[in-house]
């Protein structure tokens, strides 16, 4: 028997560990990336065998996959709950002695703004990872969503605040990327980030940023693919 | 000699009051609204005398008001700083024994995301209003814009910090009014808010929301037309 090895077997495992808590009548919010692309493909095969539920995507790239693989989707003021969001992260902290525990980087893949709606609407958060994910402490950069018009002002503001910004540049298109919601990136170097959750309330009041890549407190478990199997982690 | 009376008189000498501390060689911060469109107006004619100035608009409504006034118009990000941005308000704070003395809640003209972008971006932010805007503590509904998906799942939170939120509804256009960058907005009713503060940054942290329409700590100066002249406030 051939198992997948590497990064990419470590990522689907994690994945379809994930979709395994996906249960008859949930609302499913479906997190954008490579790893929970793994979880969607799961649920999918779970809905040709009769599993009916509904999914929520968070990006273009999670409705698109949701709909080749057959999950019927609905939308955020359509539902009255979300049972559970499946999401993968940029980086994760992995110190059961940190305060800062189970706090996320997201927002590599452009899609953090969304990704955070549904994720804090539901009432379970799982990550799905890989090991190279994890850390200490928080140390990527963070991704800033900002209305068009606020990128200088907000990058004005990062430098004041420690942080060194750049303007997130595209390829396969001239100029800045563009979000699904319009708006462009700012990827914030702050070095390590001792305290993310003081860091996260500063950076929401900003005017003109939409939302940051810090996701403080609402990861309820990450699951860790492996060489071999699936490490858990509960908050 | 004939002088304007009532609200229009009041609002007419308040922007161009304000209208007066332009100089030459300044940018300046466009804000949106009735009281504002008389400091537009008032820019105008000290740009046709000779003033050389530029223009950043808050809104397409004072864009438009600006070229047809003749005021040359940039950007923030065309330009090092703002020295002075214009605004008006919806409610200020007028007690000075208040720690939120010069808080305002703006977005009646769902334009505050651009407004508090360019106003917290200014070396000097001066107000204009009439005595009607005036309170001793702010209670009018808070106007929130927020990303089109999140619309219901804002307003669950809204709920849960005691708030009432509306969805704001368009006249001459079918269902919701939309902002100038594309979203919705609730109008969430507090009661009397008496730590605007507390409220700004909790309103920031929920996901999905652009921006709300509390400014605090941002305010230089509001100058009030009365019927007669103008009083000046300074914070």
């Amino acid at each position: 028997m051939k198992t997948a090895g590497g990064a990419a077997g470590a990522k689907r495992r994690a994945g379809e560990r994930a979709a395994r808590e996906v249960e008859d009548g949930f609302v499913v919010g479906l997190g954008t990336g490579s790893t929970t692309a793994y979880a969607i493909e799961a649920i999918g095969e779970l809905v040709a065998d009769g599993l009916e539920i509904q999914g929520i995507p968070t990006s273009y790239q999670s409705r698109q996959l949701a709909l080749e693989v057959g999950i019927p989707l609905t939308s955020l003021d359509a539902v009255e709950n979300v049972d559970l969001a499946i999401d993968g992260a940029d980086q994760v902290v992995d110190d059961p002695d940190s305060p800062a525990h189970g706090a996320l980087i997201k927002g590599g893949g452009a899609a953090h703004t969304r990704e955070k709606l549904v994720d804090a609407a539901a009432g379970r958060f799982v990550v799905v990872a890989d090991p190279s994910k994890l850390a200490d402490r928080l140390e990527r950069s963070v991704p800033l969503e900002v209305l068009p018009a606020a990128h200088s002002v907000v990058a004005d503001r990062v430098r004041d605040l420690g942080g060194e910004p750049s303007l997130r540049e595209a390829e396969r298109k001239d100029g800045p990327i563009v979000t699904d919601n319009g708006n462009l990136v700012l990827d914030c170097e702050f070095g390590p980030i001792d305290d993310p959750d003081e860091l996260a309330s500063t950076l929401s009041s900003v005017p003109g940023v939409v939302e940051h890549g810090l996701f403080v407190d609402l990861a309820d478990a990450t699951y860790v693919g492996t060489d071999d199997g699936v490490e858990a982690r509960e908050y």
